[in-house]
């Protein structure tokens, strides 16, 4: 198992940010590889999503458990049916005020490649391919996934979607 | 200027991670490439330090002011004297309480590479060759130095300082 830490600074509140986090539905508009998002459970302290994502050329689906903390401000994700290299996929988004107007993004990850089946991952990869691929995915996806609500909160920092 | 962040999750009390960060005087005894550092001012919100670093196979020296927000518990950092390839470098330390028991800690950087004189970076690099080396140094640096932190931290949670 692999875990990654990315940050990025958040010129907005946290209780924005907080709420962007939450809105699993609302991820189809802000994360371009993001086709669509069926919420198929909801509580105050878990979602059950199936997430359809354009991974490179192909269109791929899976569904994610997402457990809430809202005192801590942290979303566990976990990945229950994960895409075909992928064997665990899981990590957590984590949002902390810094002073009244800024926040502390965070978003980790816990991923292993799936285990190959007569020597190959998805019937077409040797596991190093397969790895590597899922490594810099992590990587790309880190970056951009954390630059997307970056972007989306400061942008509603300066046009509120309540106003008038 | 070129921004980077960086993040490690610490099993660690906030409190003690901060008090780590807090004492500049230690960083010889925990930042391996750090020999020694000569504390030259100090007060509840400031302190300015020379650190001897072993740089490569150079030793090199500078000289560090540090911005002690407790309330935030965020030290900001800023290179008063530079090294030899070194434009501009600061940033920010940053601890976040994760609970009780655990704590975000966040290295952030902010910096540029020295401006060639007659066309070489401390008299004998190009400006993309000293670029380059300052990029992977920062990359290196902070994974190296987000987790000697995180490693004394949850030595010190092992073993208390002032136990008997």
């Amino acid at each position: 198992m692999t875990h990654a830490e990315h940050a990025v600074t958040v010129e907005a509140p946290v209780e924005l940010v907080w709420q962007i986090l939450l809105d699993v539905r609302g991820y189809a508009g802000i994360f371009p590889p993001t086709r669509a998002v069926d919420l198929l459970e909801e509580s105050e302290r878990h979602q059950l999503a199936r997430l359809h994502v354009d991974v490179g050329e192909e269109a791929q689906s899976w569904v994610s458990r997402r457990d809430i903390d809202a005192e801590l401000r942290v979303i566990t994700y976990q990945q229950v049916e994960t895409a075909p290299i992928v064997g665990r996929m899981g990590g957590e988004w984590r949002a902390f005020a810094l002073g009244a107007e800024r926040t502390q993004l965070v978003l980790t990850h816990d991923f292993a490649t799936r285990e190959p089946i007569d020597g190959q991952v998805a019937g077409r990869y040797t596991f190093e391919e397969a790895d590597r691929m899922l490594h810099a995915a992590v990587e790309r996806n880190s970056v951009a996934d954390l630059e997307a609500v970056k972007a989306e909160s400061e942008r509603r920092v300066r046009q509120p979607v309540d106003a008038p």
